[in-house]
């Protein structure tokens, strides 16, 4: 069992804010993050896959095709857009990071299940101080 | 003569868009960046101060004034909002990040004159790999 | 099952050396490091946490909250300290690295546990070289 | 039980190549690593050992032991080297960071295994953007 | 007059040996840098132009625009490529960290001048301890 | 003229006090940075040095030669050492960055001249968000 982490970037706004609850409300949950005209950060996704070696190749899988994967299916779904408003896979959701990873470990894992490998984590960098990490 | 730096960080929506012009023009020049939802980065902001050390002290200047300075001055109103709305300084200008680093140096400018050092360089990064550096 | 890290750092002095010990069996045992004038560190602690995402809120625990949780319990104690000296919680304790770690985890593990989170390890770095994980 | 990990870097020259591949069917795999002149990077590895702190020293392992370890045996086998060409532990393997890893730890698994310590995982960084770990 | 920059990265073969000098005389001038089956770097090059913002769009250039040019003109003729064989603009060179800014250098000069903006720098990290600024 | 830079490390312990002052005022004017106990760093010394690139080498200078200067000139000296108590060059100065950096110049400003380069800049990190750069 080996384990291979890709890393991509987006850069997106967003806000932490219930519809549902009044902008005092949301400001004595959510602090700064409840803005009304929104904040937003430079995003860093480490995508994880496990499986074994293959001996033909030498991979676990080609990094070239866990790029384009992640790419097409997350990065330019959210890179220079709105979360809150923008990403159809976040609707209906708090734009939190811990929601996020979740959403892009729902997206990921069964397409990474196509090929020999098997996603392990997402973790989602918001800034140097935070991030989360999700596995199943 | 001697140069000292201190980096501070903020969080910001934003969108390059010319109000004056349509949606299709902006996006032909700015791309992405032009989404009318927004989007947003971590930004990191180095402040350059020069002089000469203070005999007495060893210092060229106290960091801990610096820092309270940069803060109460520019980060409180760019941290966790959106430059094209909410911050004073930026309101009629694109949001660039060459025009936030020239409106911070105008502001930082004659505040840090007021001690015995002077301001020498705005260095700001929207992204690990764009940066802009002003020196007045 | 979610994790998230927060990241605090600090800056503190120590040595490695036995009281009952003389210099020239520390200096055998712990080289340089066994200097009785003391050298430091800036550390950099990564707490993370564990738990199910918060329906209401989105959130597992509030950051805002771990991060004053760490900098009043932690922080404040050991940052422009000397570790073997000042810091009640190290006393009678080799101060390595391995022992600090241990000894923040005892710290936070029954705060943490009053939330819904759960404390899941302590990450320190004495060095962008170095470095030590603690899970309990 | 405690994790300490140690940083140690390279810098090494490689490619991905079947020898009994034409350049083509290589290239269709490999992509531009099948250059057949090579290309190069430099290589940061972790090493995270785990075992009991030994209460006399305060230490899981002496870091200056597991530092010359590493070098002695891994870094200067590879360091300025090719790792096609130069390597004997590379001999018959292709020089992915998965097999370079998976090396590596069958090199220093019964050496660590001498100490109280046991090693844990190797962690390979090839780029900042993509890394490999193994744990056995 | 504002200074912007672009990072990009770039993974090469190189090694340092004159064509016209024995290996036992290459190794005492250049060391294990000289080692003839090569070795390699994963190479950060910083673009940094020079000029005044223009008032219509707030930029000093499109980044799109330098990014691309950066890539067509220099990143593509270097990536997974070896510097003293693959490389036109290196033939005949040492390929030295040295000799490989100035070159970048010159290739970028007047294609740069032909936007409103000028070439200010060439910094070209060969290692994260070691690089090499050019100012023409 | 090209500027080359190398990096180098140091761990040390240090106080923010006047002899002559009273801790009451030492506190004063340094705040936390005057524990008397000391605190410490992982300072990050650049040192930079320009000049025409040797034809015959395609060097600015040997980096192995500057490495090893500013090693036994510098690092040896003050690494892992008290910069108050333990550094010859910093007696009867304050330990500030400042004072360090310019005493580390006034070392190595001659002992380079004796090269074909010439000592450009000194660039000292006392943590990520502080840095002092000395030009003569």
């Amino acid at each position: 069992m080996i384990y291979i982490t890709r890393r991509e970037s987006f850069n997106a706004a967003h806000k932490l804010a219930r519809e549902d609850w009044s902008l005092d409300k949301n400001t004595e949950v959510y602090g700064k993050c409840a803005n009304p005209n929104w904040h937003g950060h430079n995003y860093q996704l480490y995508v994880t896959v496990k499986g074994e070696v293959n001996p033909e190749t030498g991979f676990l899988v080609d990094l070239k095709w866990l790029k384009q994967l992640i790419n097409v299916n997350v990065i330019d779904k959210v890179d220079h857009k709105n979360l809150n408003i923008d990403v159809d896979f976040m609707q209906g959701k708090l734009a939190s990071t811990e929601n996020l990873a979740i959403a892009i470990w729902d997206i990921l894992k069964p397409l990474i299940a196509e090929s020999d490998a098997e996603l392990h984590s997402i973790k989602l960098y918001e800034t140097e101080n935070n991030f989360v990490e999700y596995l199943g």
